[in-house]
């Protein structure tokens, strides 16, 4: 249950009635939010009288339910994430080389588009591997903001370095393997930055949509949900992208959605149809993995596509949106 | 691996050839077709001479492999089934009454469409559920045919009733279900009719092209792959649609690939969505489940969508479809 | 519901309402035993001075049900399979040769155990391999009974040869993959045999009590349950072995319950490792593959183990089924 | 690759062979440990002659392979973990009350059992349900521990309290959804406590003891390998418990495997089941949540089992445990 509490609802009064049942709670404008579990429905008698709207809700998807508020956009200075277009995110798996990222950066800007994605903290499944240029790599992505004026998404592997990759990032991501962080979130709730927040490989629609909660809790509502593939049986593709999914988001949250067709399919070969996949369905924003030279990428060689295969999928991207009534930024 | 033998092959030596090697055959136009596993890479001795072509393929994906021809189109009288156009399928998931069928079919030739779709013989879970109308269904898909002359889709369930099926329909749908039935397969691969075969739920895409060499084996090439959704442990939506799978399907194979976005979603607000991102991908078609009163259904209730909803979805891929070259059929 | 009809109930009503209601229905020794499906909970009128009993579920588990009968034994002349033993059924995937499955035979007789289990009609995955010695197998079978006084199961793949299966085996085994063929299992409902039904490896554990319930509406209800693995993300093992669903099954059904670890693990090194936990869970039965010479085997080398290991192994899981009141047989 | 190093080998020529191949290291008792990813093979020049020893490995499980070295035990001032014991750990999903903790002490302790289990930092799905005692609870496993002299698991779920935890426990438990947890990984590695780490509910085999190389690359070898079931379609169970997993630990890792059979099975009615499974596998270590009032536990309500239970469950585990030669401790 949601309830707007009027600014003068006495503190102590509020902070028993959290504690009793393990609700959280934020300051909004002109009122005070509290959430409590779904199945809480009734607020104590003292209470009652500071209580200006309150809200029901048949599970845990809550701040985020469609049924608490509509979709509303998410600001970045010049761009707007929104209902009427199409985020198109590229770049690489990994900032690896300054020639590398600004080889990516003036691509982007050449197709006229607004955004660049690339890692510089991975979170790896073996501790042998390439683990990203970390500071190195941020300021790598700062130049790109400079020369080209693109927004800058990047991801935060862990706590260890959440401060320097906030201040970095226009949106910070939050990846795949770190979705049920609770530290994590609890960080990026409380950055005044907007967040992507990867679905679990092993995750529930349900879970997914209670970690955005987490952030939500702290007063960030600058969410986007975004679909990156499950683990099923299927072991042609690394992962099964669920658009399915997707449409259960659209239908049910108030936050933006955006799909990444390259984790999900694993695979250069099919990145391309499974954006227009995405398109067609009416996201907020596409990411894909992109790289000037991808048999020789540190990570995630098999799926990246390079800057020529980029322009002819951007020109189709184009035409799909445009048959959904979305436009490419 | 693949052969081709002239016809003058002597008939016992290359029997044998089949019965050591747990071979099939079949008699095409100009030669005679013998594929073996594809571990098995040299022909006998005495069996050279009769090789006209030899085709060595990594795994027993070989008659539908793309290595072997490139795609070919399907001649249904007046349609071509081909990379030029998406064939919509509307249609009931039970064919129940003339009236029923008689609506869906009026609609969809006010749409300007050419086939229907919808099952008189339902592979059920349970024995204690309606099971189709079987005989009395078939005849009333043989009045739509001769009344608006669109071209019929319908499932067989198991052996006992394939003859008639086989005779009543246009397109022989095996169902997810029958996937494994050897014996359905080789009888719809004897017969000289399309045959629209389904993925299994719980099948890999490996087994899923390998039931279909169980029909090409026979001689029958006009074989349609359908995704239709796998079991995975997301339980928001019935199925997960595994469009990744598509991708791979169009990259490897020689056979039209179709999508089929009710069962894979189960609900029927995601159907629209999960309608254009197949579009979108460049299918050969989409099998959607249509009732003029899902409310009223004997089957599958949740998913089918209205006639009402059928006209704006029409609409709407009609214009992704055009947005990758094809044409609505 | 499932309703006991005395025998006076007029032929006509009792069709009528059958047919009004997806019921099914068969004759049993003092009643007509009538299943509809479990949302029904009414009987018409004009029925109701002709029942006997009523059984309301929650789901179509009905016949199967704990809730409708308590567990009883199935026997086999000299054996009987119930809450006291476990069944060791020990033999190859496929019965290759006369002195394979003799030398088997041999073996099982010197352990003092009563069953052998073998494949002659195989289902397979792909139309180029080995399918089984098909009737050839058979009549191996039968000399191997009658030299060793052996139980026989093997399998049936479909429809073509359900008879000669039927009158050959002691048990008929329905295989993974034919577990939603609603011909074989009615076929196998009107045989007087058991029948060993495994579970379909993309099948829930409701569906595959739900094709038990196909047989048992036949009035045969000497139905075995096999739980053999499921299909997950996880590929060191070949399926994923669903010991919770056996705890499921035995909490939920009336059904003697076997469990197959050789196709589970897929591995031979595994296979005594999870022998033992099913001993130590309870079942009725253990079905192992073994195999003279495993790695000349024509069907699952990997996973069949020799018969040297078979001793030390059956040793073992004496002790693990005694320690939890069970006898080896 | 793991490489011994001489302690003699020059400091600057390591740094830079670790940095070149992203390859960690740790000191240990006579040399330096080195590990680089699998696929590399060689070392240096300049290095070569203060290698003392090199082991290969075709994946990056290295350190924690039974390749690399024999399995040893864990030793708990009075207790060891090792092959010829399985410690029982009981006790309540979350520390809620000093009752209700004591009465489970007090029950294990007149078992003759010597571990016992409980969260008090709740990783929760949700950020409006209860999340633990936290320090109060760990307050409350101290006073167990003098009082009854048993050894304490407890769980940390971020690096925000690692410090505490580690103190309080005998046993570090890494939850579930902290697999992935790189930081939190690290930090147990640094410390010298033995880590119980679980498989995350998503992953693979191999990720699971890729995740334990992260520990174990710090130096610290006391890790434990804890399965307590994997994500699936199935959904009569909570998860799904995957003892061919087990059987694949016990073979190609060094390290002890516990089970967890209650979060797999999320019904107490099966954990007796699955726990004489595991027992039966020959396991080092079952994990069970006991609570004395199942039906008002603050989490996993369904799934605890109660003392009553919890007694004759322990008399049938020593059975089971004897019939393969362990000691239940």
């Amino acid at each position: 249950m949601i309830i707007h509490f009027s600014k003068d609802v006495p503190a102590n009064l509020l902070e028993k009635y959290c504690d009793d049942n393990f609700a959280r709670s934020f300051v909004d404008l002109n009122y005070i939010v509290v959430v409590t579990g779904s199945k809480i429905r009734e607020v104590t008698d003292n209470l009652k009288k500071f209580v200006l709207e309150q809200f029901e809700f048949d599970s845990d998807l809550q701040l985020g339910s469609l049924d608490y508020r509509s979709k509303i956009g998410i600001q970045l200075t010049s761009v707007e994430i929104n209902n009427l277009n199409t985020v198109l995110c590229y770049g690489p798996c990994s900032v690896e080389s300054r020639d590398q990222i600004m080889k990516v950066a003036e691509k982007i800007s050449e197709l006229g588009l607004t955004t660049i994605r690339g890692g510089c903290y991975k979170p790896r499944t073996s501790p042998y591997s390439f683990a990203g240029l970390e500071k190195e790599g941020l300021e790598l992505l700062s130049e790109v903001r400079s020369k080209y004026g693109l927004k800058v998404i990047t991801e935060v592997r862990d706590v260890s370095h959440v401060t320097e990759v906030i201040e970095s990032a226009d949106i910070v991501q939050i990846g795949t393997k770190a979705m049920y962080n609770w530290d994590l979130l609890s960080a990026c709730g409380e950055a005044r930055k907007p967040v992507l927040l990867k679905r679990g490989f092993g995750s529930t629609l349900q879970e997914f949509v209670q970690a955005a909660e987490f952030i939500l809790v702290k007063g960030n509502s600058d969410v986007i949900l975004c679909e990156r593939g499950i683990r099923t049986f299927e072991d042609k593709t690394r992962f099964t992208l669920d658009l399915g999914g997707v449409a259960f988001l659209k239908r049910h949250t108030n936050l933006p959605v955006f799909v990444d067709p390259s984790h999900g399919m694993g695979h250069s070969y099919g990145v391309p149809d499974l954006a227009r996949a995405a398109a067609a369905m009416g996201v907020e924003g596409i990411l894909i993995e992109v790289h000037p030279n991808p048999e020789l990428a540190l990570s995630d060689a098999a799926q990246q596509i390079d800057l020529v295969g980029l322009e002819s999928l951007t020109n189709r991207l184009k035409k799909v949106c445009s048959a959904v009534d979305r436009q490419v930024i």
